[in-house]
């Protein structure tokens, strides 16, 4: 039959597709796989479980799709692998928001054999075409090949796992099932060197980067995701402690640093965040940007003033300087680049830092929980814990959580720009597997628990311990604040009575502060299952952040076209 | 700004965009609109709360597409309202099911404005770019259009609309915020009329096929899905009394006539299912299939002896009479053209049915709950309660159901062909409301009960009452059969328990048959909340339908391609 491998040339000691997929996945660094079985992928299932690397079974494959990606950001590659459609298809949504992120997660689905395929033109989980999954992933990701044939799959493993390695974006496989055992036919192939800087525009670059930098009268860094991404923390601290230069992040790329470090200046979110931060930001006369996302959550729902003219804007994508492009030079030679030069800048002035929480009245143990109540005692928890991995869901979640103070780098993950909701608890899998010596604290709204929180269940199995706050304030409050209607309510669910459904774990519901102050004490002490904290707050009751927000949000929600 | 509506031409009064859509959907007998609001989507969620429209808001979004998609399978059509990215991607596996299985919903979902885009380059929610979601729904729908200007918006509406109603697949309509309120620019241009039957092509295939059913010696019908999806039971069973031909249906087409119909002879599955039917369909010297989807399941995991040169294979896409093929031929028109020839056809005998569940030992009281006792039980349960809808989930759920006795018709739902677990429960919120005067029963197993079943939350909101009956063998059973392995494994949950959660609802665990028996008649009584029995099974208990599926399964999961 077509496409079936005819008896291999080389030694039958070569490996087998599914072996070679498992040994580069392996050499990566891959240690976690994340997804369920199906029939169109049960014999790699077999290999994977056959291999060094464990396998984490989720309750849903959008759920692997979010543990992968969390993985991916602490661990550094991340990966899900899928049955046919009716796997693929339901990862598409965390799939596309770790593209959206450049969060590198390499996408692996089984598919019918070639060889079925022929003859049967109705196989189970079809859609369109054999390929619809295919198209589907083509728009969802850097790089995709179906290895359908031995002459080059392996060398299209090897293709796309380069990409995903590079661009840190999610990357999609495809094993029809009858390839799994097939052996390489022709030579190996090296893939492509990555391609250098170019060291003319390079060397301009730097040239015109440092002119600007040692003028400057108040130069500031604003350090985003892709430092993290790229693994150029070290760089980053390098350069701006050798020049003295404060740095902000963004909400996105918060805790790229730690926040305890002398130089970070805080979270700068244009209009919207802390005016220190936007003075620093805003008034630099040369900002350098290094790997920023210009995304409307970054940029505080556009109230940021940054004036291109002042800025260096270098990403992994795009070098610009005031209002003209470089071309093919890396971010990584361009920050190591700036640090070799040495430079002597003009000390800006670090802003003194003050306490967001500072002005919150915490009332007594009797006090209602409150949602500026709530974030100023995780604040200090954050102080007291300081090995805490805080993944914040979409919603006040996210906005209150953004002046939470993280004194560890890279312990913050929420999706602040693709801002799907439901990301957390099923990240806590991920984020527990990759880095088991941080307790990880999720904050997760009501609407967002529903949509993914009962994977507590794959935290059960594998025994992990997140200590999970649920702000039960029933329903979609950031929507409420846009346009208030009866399909901001969710149905009301007693998330302390989670452990009993699940046969183990710690629930534990909560009216006041003083409930609070008990039941932080209790998470601490229940190391050996996840705890839930089921905090009551009004419906209308949020952080100020978020009304800062919604006001910008509404305005744009309504917005008649025949009026603009 | 770019595609922002000028000043209408039109007079006022004429409706905006939103409402135009509102008024086509509610004309087209869309009572319920299944979704979750996003800010993307809010302003026509409030238009939709002052329509007659009720809106149902589930906990996720591949939950609302499940649901819109029963709704669809029992009410005539479905719709979906979403939000942008994070609302529709996680909704593309549902409506690949739909559109597999020709079950036809509407999918609306907002997205960033015209205006927005123009100057803002990085939105939240966005993936590569403002058409990623439009591409990847191209590829899951049978019309789809983003209504991004006046001019066109409004007949892309009717365009889009009229090949859902047409060919009972899902569309796709996306539309930027600011448009929502803009007027028709422009004449309104009716859409193409249904193009009708070629008069000669349907002639000449009605003249063949009338001279090879007069001819044949055992004529029979085989009846599928299209037959219920395009509402021609009237004209199959006009068809089927006139001239006595007995009538088998297929897995995917089960229930699609009431099986209590004296011409019904069962369901066909190949060399898999009852033999009598599996006679009666392969001997038949005439064999009139009916809307046929030829698919694996339905074929028996290709075990089916359909010889082609005997078949008349008449579907909405195709006409097959032997080996050659009729274009143009409606369906519609061609089972009323056989009607209209008053065919007088041998009587081919309907197979006197053997009850598939006579030789099961029902144990005592104190005997354990197995699958065929289960479903014995079930049998006798539905005979008693003719009013019910039968939702069975994929793996036994589905296999161990296909030999219930369906008193009504259409009254039994499985995605039997696209197979995606997590179906049941979610659509018992779409049956529930489109049929509220059926109790609706549904039939899953643990591993896809923990994908989508916590949708009980949805269905204590709108107060339904399904009884849902967790066949607990915890794990993937029918991925035992095929292949062994932890991953089949899935976290044991206390399902009875849930009601605890949710606040609402009867829960019942259940060990033994006298249990069961308790438990259907407490869950009978309980009219006004949902029941979950939590019924446990040995892990390898299944039907003997899964047995003699699964050995064919099994054969190709691991059919190594160098043995091929």
């Amino acid at each position: 039959m077509p496409h079936a491998a005819s008896p291999s040339p080389t030694p039958d000691q070569s490996p087998t597709l599914g072996q070679y997929l498992i040994d580069r996945l392996t050499e990566l660094g891959v240690d976690h796989v994340f997804g369920i079985p199906g029939d169109y992928v049960l014999s790699l299932y077999k290999m994977l479980e056959q291999s060094p690397i464990k396998l984490v079974g989720t309750t849903r494959e959008d759920s692997a799709g979010f543990a992968a990606d969390a993985y991916a950001r602490v661990h550094g590659l991340g990966c899900v692998c899928v049955t046919y459609s009716v796997g693929g298809l339901s990862a598409c949504n965390s799939i596309a928001g770790a593209y959206a992120e450049k969060s590198p997660v390499i996408v692996i689905s089984g598919s019918p054999g070639m060889g079925e395929r022929v003859h049967h033109p109705m196989l189970h989980h079809q859609v369109k075409d054999y390929d619809t999954q295919y198209k589907v992933y083509r728009q969802l990701t850097a790089a995709s090949a179906v290895l359908d044939r031995p002459e080059t799959a392996f060398s299209e493993i090897d293709r796309v796992l380069d990409v995903v390695v590079r661009n840190k974006r999610p990357v999609y496989l495809e094993i029809p099932r009858d390839q799994i055992h097939v052996r390489r036919i022709g030579p190996r192939r090296p893939p492509k060197p990555e391609p250098p800087s170019d060291p003319h525009a390079l060397r301009e670059a730097l040239d015109e980067a440092t002119e600007r930098l040692t003028k400057a009268k108040r130069p500031a860094i604003l350090a985003d995701v892709e430092i993290h991404r790229f693994r150029l923390l070290k760089e980053l601290l390098e350069l701006a402690e050798s020049t003295g230069m404060p740095i902000a992040s963004t909400i996105l790329g918060k805790s790229v640093l730690s926040e305890a470090h002398p130089l970070f200046a805080g979270v700068y979110e244009g209009g919207m965040g802390r005016p220190e931060v936007t003075e620093l930001v805003e008034t630099a006369d040369c900002l350098l940007m290094l790997g920023c996302f210009l995304t409307d959550i970054n940029l505080g729902i556009f109230t940021a003033k940054l004036d291109p003219s002042r800025c260096i804007d270098a990403t992994s994508e795009h070098l610009r300087i005031g209002h003209h492009h470089y071309r093919d030079v890396r971010l990584d030679d361009f920050i190591r680049g700036l640090i070799a030069r040495n430079l002597k800048v003009q000390r800006t002035p670090v802003p003194k830092r003050s306490n967001p929480f500072a002005e919150i009245d915490m009332g007594s143990g009797d006090s209602p929980t409150t949602s500026p109540r709530l974030f100023s005692r995780l604040n200090r928890f954050l102080a007291d814990h300081k090995e805490t991995t805080v993944i914040a869901d979409i919603g006040d979640s996210l906005f209150g959580a953004m002046d939470l103070e993280m004194h560890r780098h890279t312990e913050f993950l929420s999706p602040a720009y693709y801002t799907s909701m439901g990301f957390s608890v099923p990240a806590a899998v991920g984020a527990g597997l990759a880095n088991p010596s941080a307790r990880v604290l999720v904050i997760v709204g009501d609407g967002a628990f529903q949509m993914t929180g009962m994977e507590l269940s794959t935290i059960a199995r594998h025994g992990l311990n997140p200590i999970v706050i649920v702000l039960n304030n029933h329903g979609y409050t950031t929507e409420r604040l846009l346009l208030e209607g009866d399909f901001n309510d969710v149905h009301g669910w007693a998330f302390h009575r989670i452990p009993d459904v699940l046969g183990t774990g710690l629930g534990i519901e909560i009216r006041t502060m003083g409930e609070l102050e008990t039941g932080l004490a209790r998470a601490l002490g229940n190391t050996g299952s996840f705890t839930i904290l089921n905090v009551h707050l009004d419906p209308l009751d949020h952080s100020p952040a978020l009304d800062r927000l919604a006001g910008k949000l509404a305005a744009i929600v309504d917005k008649r076209a025949d009026a603009s």
